[in-house]
């Protein structure tokens, strides 16, 4: 489970991959788990991914969070993390932006 | 404050904006927030709502949970929403999706 509020000092990668065949989803959706489970979550300043799939197979999200954009950076440079984002790159196309939360509202009660 | 799990049963809303003119990134979440606070947090099936802006200016990013998809549609023909959405269509390029939450992994102690 992740939590994600303002107060918290973090960077958050969202990361939105549009399939070039959404018959490859659930594959993109293994690369994403296996690269947070094999070397995303053993390095410097990693604080969560969630994996996400659209309801319609058309994309699939991560959404990371960092301890540092600077966190973030080294991990681009690693060559075991490079496999995996080549992996994923194949079966789409990827659009990374770094963020910072600035607002959060959640409902008190939920029925 | 949010939570991420996939045990919730949601529906999650990543919409990604990329703004026309990064100058108007700010008001563009001034409107998300707006629109959060005066309209989707009284709708039915409203669990959360997080805004988040790119380092970089370029993007803002509603990430936000709805109960069900039917709640989520039905919110889309509210009137009073859809005055807020056209507002930010104007400042940017929108790509909304719904999503399932998948796999979600939390560091257990972060430095």
């Amino acid at each position: 489970m992740a939590t994600i509020a303002p107060s918290r000092p973090l960077v958050t990668l969202v990361n939105v991959f549009r399939l070039h065949d959404p018959t490859n989803q659930q594959q993109l959706v293994d690369v994403l788990i296996e690269a947070t489970q094999a070397v995303m979550r053993h390095l410097p300043g990693y604080v969560s991914a969630t994996i996400h799939r659209s309801l319609d197979g058309s994309h699939v999200v991560n959404y990371a969070q960092w301890r540092s954009q600077a966190d973030f950076e080294a991990m681009l440079q690693q060559p075991e993390a490079q496999v995996h984002m080549r992996r994923a790159f194949e079966l789409a196309q990827v659009e990374p932006h770094l963020y910072e939360v600035v607002f959060s509202d959640d409902a008190v009660a939920v029925a």
